[in-house]
Formats: structure tokens, sequence, C-alpha cells
């Protein structure tokens, strides 16, 4: 049965062959009647790959990850929210140590074969009494039904309003294949990555350097084009574990490439899934940047305009107000020709050739307001650089959000 | 006598010899009852140098000040607010040659004696008609008292909630010379600059080269260390106009190292007004970086602190939630050691040796909470670079403001 109060959309994406998961409530999140540890079981030995926050500042599961991935024979992915055992030093690491070896004695097998991740506030240490409970309990409760899936994606929520879920397929030589991939974003998020966690589960068989090729290549496209509010965590981190369980051989060549595309399915939906539950959101911003000299420049670009808050609030505010978003391209650092810009808000023509262009400005403020997702299309010339990033609007509910957060 | 409804710091600094201005309501801004023209004339010519945005996308007045400055010979300054004359092509540039033209008229100079500022909503072309109508009205009120100062202060606001006016003195060779500075700022505001108009004036004889280092040198420590929203404007602009009024001769050497220094002062003060009053303000954070490799490092993290809505929030919460700080300066883009930071916010220890310190968080909490100002102070090494840096927290009344402006 599915917890109440869980708006998802439905239907809920299908574990793959070999996973078990759950969530439970250990009572590590101030409301008691929320999850806030999951674990992941693999029945067999899995390849793992990670992407990490670059931020200096990194949180302690951060570093026990990226010095075990990528590799083999990964058994479990041990997770809790509320916390985020960031900036805890010496003492943090062995928290972490500590959960992973806690979960590898529940699930039977070696703690370095357990990877961890934590999110929540920052610089408070771990209560380990509640995390150990309730990763007992989860492992007591490890299922591969829709509950399970569910409660899994809420152990790892803060303020996301829902769990976010992602599945694919794809077929290899005769062999098919399933993606799962369950994300919790909210704030705190800004490329690179954001304040995010993500794990995606396939049962297919993949070398550990294909698997972290084939995840640093779809984070590129995918976590690393949204924002929220463009700070970035100690903590974002995405895993991928591939265990081979549905059969048919380490996947090469066409069958890679298939693996690969599958994989940037399920990321691009937890990614625009993130910023579609951005905290306080009452829109999503699809940014396209097109005509640039790189796909880097596109992006710094799209970035600058989706982290800007006159932007984000003229968009709350159904507010096509075109001059917040070029003056915005024009400070990301990128040199172009203002004069060789056009822009198009939700289709509707704005702004060419360095001038305005007349417009209907009541029915596109109309084409904002009634809508979830706010289109921005800029071309800045005619290079080959383009990207798509979305990003949530700014709102009142995000300042009473953050303002209250810990007090 | 004062405008009414004119909230303002006491006493109201006086104009330096052989300057006078005025401002008047022209109808450009919605709101009748507020001024949005504003005439600056100097009785003698006057050296001039300018600072300007650095965005791509740069205002009509911009094009037309940056082609003129440094220089001399000056004899007056028009400005409007309500409308930016930004992103408006050739008819734009054509409008501002215009407003030049007939600020010069009205004072009797020559057209390209004029320098020209505007400020507000982008996008639009520039209400001719009233803007002459306001200038010839402006050139017939111009005087020297604290009502002058102050209506051609309030001429140059947009969301701003009080005129911002700064002045300082030094002494030369036996001769006193004045400064006077008035800005606007509110939003828009990120470096380099802000969305910001400012004019300093001062009754001492400068040279071009000296007034444009100078002044250059003056942003770099004030107005380039101000954010509010971090959203770089299309009309940054401050100009200097130094006219000789006092006599003494041209400055040099200790003359002119003095002049630096109260120009410093002047522009220091406007830069922490424009913070404090930032829109929907509730705290003016100072914030502190010590110990990088060099001050542009110092400046990027301080930056980075200052523009991240989360610190922003916290702050505004009165949340001594330090790991937004650490984490905001961990990405910054400048490589330094978690380990060796220390934080302290309002003066009290935070977080140092890459670890929690244990603090009184109530206490911490209502130092920020009761006091306009919030310290953050920072020390990330041993180097010598170093910066001070002013924001303004992130309230509801932020979004509001902006959700709202155009519509």
């Amino acid at each position: 049965m599915l917890p109440t109060d869980t708006p998802i959309r439905l239907p809920i994406p299908p574990l793959p062959r070999g996973f078990r998961m759950a969530g439970v409530r250990a009572g590590i999140k101030r409301d008691a009647t929320r999850e806030d540890v999951s674990l992941v079981a693999s029945d067999l030995p899995a390849t793992a790959a990670g992407v990490y926050t670059t931020n200096l500042v990194y949180a302690a599961p951060v570093a026990y990850d990226r010095a075990l991935t990528p590799g083999r024979g990964f058994r479990g992915i041990v997770v809790n929210s509320g916390n985020a055992n960031a900036c805890t030093g010496t003492r943090g690491l062995d928290d972490t140590r500590t959960m992973a070896a806690i979960a590898g004695r529940a699930l039977s097998v070696a703690a370095d074969e357990v990877l961890v991740l934590s999110t929540g506030i920052i610089g408070e240490f771990l209560p380990l009494a509640k995390v150990s409970a309730g990763i007992e309990a989860a492992a007591a409760r490890l299922g591969a039904d829709d509950a399970a899936a569910v409660s899994a994606a809420r152990g790892m929520m803060t303020t996301d309003t829902r769990p976010k879920l992602a599945g694919s397929s794809f077929t290899a030589a005769g062999s098919d294949y399933t993606f799962f991939g369950m994300a919790k974003g909210a704030a705190m998020i800004g490329p690179k990555l954001a304040t995010m966690l993500g794990v995606v589960l396939v049962d297919a068989a993949i070398e550990p350097a294909d698997a972290q090729r084939l995840l640093a290549e779809a984070a590129e496209e995918t976590f690393n084009c949204v924002s929220v509010d463009g700070h970035m965590s100690t903590n974002d981190t995405v895993l991928l574990l591939a265990n081979g369980a549905a059969g048919g051989g380490t996947l090469h060549g066409a069958g890679l490439a298939a693996c690969g595309r599958a994989l940037l399915e399920v990321c691009g939906t937890l990614a625009r899934e993130m910023a579609d539950d951005g905290e306080g959101a009452t829109h999503v911003m699809r940014i396209a940047v097109t005509g640039c000299a790189s796909r880097d420049d596109a992006r710094r670009i799209a970035r600058t305009i989706a982290d800007s808050p006159l932007v984000k609030t003229a968009v709350h505010g159904a507010d096509p107000n075109w001059g917040r978003i070029v003056s915005a391209a024009g400070y990301a650092g990128v040199c172009f020709d203002p004069a060789k810009i056009t822009l198009r808000l939700n289709g509707t023509l704005l702004f060419q050739g360095g001038a305005p262009v007349p417009f209907d400005a009541e029915a596109v403020s109309a084409s904002i307001r009634d809508v979830r997702e706010t289109r921005i299309d800029l071309a800045v010339g005619n290079g080959p650089g383009a990207v798509v990033f979305h990003s949530s609007d700014l709102t009142a509910d995000y300042v009473h959000l953050n303002a209250d957060y810990h007090t």
C-alpha cells in the first residue's frame, strides 16, 4: 500500500530485477511522520559509478563514495535525510563509515560494499542510534513493489513536496533491461549538480569505467542543467548501480549506447522534476539557448538567466519583462553581439535586432500565468553550441521556507 | 523646503562651489507625485570621468557617456528615472542625444557638454515630450540648497525608499575642497557595479586622466563590492565632475591623493547605502573575507556568499545557519582548504578547523534579529587578499516588488 499524502505521478516505474528497497521513519527529521532512512539492496554484486558535487566543502558521504567509485561488487546504498553530515570533520567521516558498516551487517555484506548518501542540515553530527535503528527496520522491510519504491524515494526527501521517480527500458542483443531512478531536490540546487541526491538502478551488466562514463555524460546534460537557487550543495551525489540481473552479459558497443540513451532519459526526467518541484515554485522555466560558440557558452548564458532573481520573479509574476532576460544574458561572461539576439517567450517573439518587437503583452502574460512551464528561447548567433536548462521561479514561499528552515 | 515623505539621514551634505541642481516631476513614472527628471549644472567647465556597466547589453546613455569620458569642458548632467532607454536600438541612442541637446539648450551650453543618465524599465522608448518639459522645468529651478540636493537625488530613484547622499571634504595646499555624491540603487544590483546611478561632484580641478583613475579605484573598492540580487544592469554608471570652482589650481601629488581618499569616502557611503536600501531588505550584510591569495579571490568568495539566496534568507530569518555560508564559499571557484576556515557571525565563532564549534544559537540569532547590520567574517587562510563586501538579505517583499514591477 502506498503511503498516504503522497502526491505522485502514476504509474510508478518498476524496479529492475535483483533490486529491493525500503524507506522508514527513524526520527531524524523533526516531523516524525516522514521517512528519513532508506536502504537499497542489490541481490547480485553491482558495478557502481558516481558523480559528485564540485564544492570544495563536501560532506563526509561524498568523500566516502568518491573513494570507492567507480568499482564493482557493490550490494547496497544507505540513505538518510534530515542531516547532511557535512562540515562535521573526522567524526563525520567516522559516522559515514559506521552507517556503511551497520547497513552492511543488516544486508549481510561487507561495509565497503555499501555506498552512503546523506542530505539535510549542515554542521550537526548524525544521530547514529536513530540512523542505526532505521537501517535495521528498513532491512526488514525490503521489497520490490510500488510501496517499496515510493517509501525509499520519500526517505531521501527534504523539502521536496513529492518523491521523484523515473523509469526507462532498452533492449540489447535480445535482452530487455530496466532502469529505475529516484532523486531528491528542492533547494540548494545549482550547477554543477544540484543539492540533490539521485540513485539510478539497472539490471544490465556494465564495466565500471563504462558506467562512470555513461553516468557522467548523462549528468552533464541533465543534472548539470538544472538550477533552483544557484547554491551548490556540499552533498550532491548521483549513484548508478548496474547489477546484471537481467542476464545477457556485459554490455558493449551498440548495447552500451542503448543503455546510455535509457540512462539519459531517466536522468532527464528526474532533473526536470527537481526544477518543477523547486522550493516554493509556481513555474518551471525551460531555457533553451542556441547559436553559441560552444555548449559551455550556451550553458553559462542559460544558467545566468536561470539564476537571476529578477527573471525568476518576473516569471512568477507572469510578467513578460524580456529586458531582464536579455540583460542577464549580457552579464553571463560570454561574448556575443546583442544586435543578433532573438528572444521568444512561450513562442512569442519579443526582441530581435537589438530592439524591442511589438507584441501583445496581455496575451504573453496570460500564457505564463496559466501554464506550469515557461519557455524561454534565446538565439544569440549562428554557432553550434546549444543547451536546454531547467529552473524554477522565485516566490515568497521560497523565502518563507528558507528563512524559517533552521529555527 | 524639503519634499515631504522624504526619509533621509541628516544633515544633508553641502554642494561643492559652482554646482547647482534640481529634480522635478515630469510624469515619466506612473506615480505622478515622484520626481523623475534631474539636472545638474556646473558654472565652470568641469573635468568628467565615468565608470560603466560591463554588461554586453548596455543602454544608450552608457554608450553616449562612455564615448565622451574622460574629458574636460563638461557643464551638466541630465538624469531621468522611470525609463532606462536600454535595448532600444538606434532610436534609443538618438533619444539620448536629443536629451543632451535639450539639456544643453536649457543650460545655454553645447549638447556634447552634457552627460546623460537613465534608469527604469528596459525596452521602452523614452517619452521625449515629458522628458523635455521636465528638463526645462528643472533648469528653471536650479539651486544649491538642501531642497535642491534632495529633489535631484529623488529624481534618479526607482524603487529606492530614500535618496542616497554623501559628502566629504579635504584640504590640499591650503585650499578646502568639498565632495558631494548622490546615487540610486535598490535592485538589479550586482557586481561589477550595481544597477545603480551615481553622480559625484567636487570643486577641485583635476586632470581627466587623474579623475578617471581616482574614480575607477574608488568604484573598485565600493560600488564593485555591493550586491543586492547579483543581476548586473544595462545602465550602471557613476559620473564624476570636477569643476575647480574652489580655486587652488590643478591637483597633483599629495593633493590628488587626499582627493582620492575623500572620493573613496563618498563612494563608500553611497555603496553601503545602496545595500542597506536593497529592495525589501531588512538587513544589510557586511561580509569581510580575509586570508586569500588575492583581492580578486576574496571578492569572488564574498560575492558568492552575498548572492546566495540561502544565505540571504537565513539572515532574513535571523538564522545562524553557517553551513550555508561555508558551502557558498566552497563553490566560489576559489581554491582553499576548508580545514583552515574560520567563520564568525556577528563576532561569534561558529566554524573552525573543518568542524562546527559549540555556540549559543539563541544569542547569535538574537544578535541578527535585532540589528540592521549582520557581520560575516570569514578567514580562509594566510594570504594577503581581503575585501569588505555589502549586500542585503532576501525577503518576501523583494519577491512581491519584482513579481509585480511591470504589470
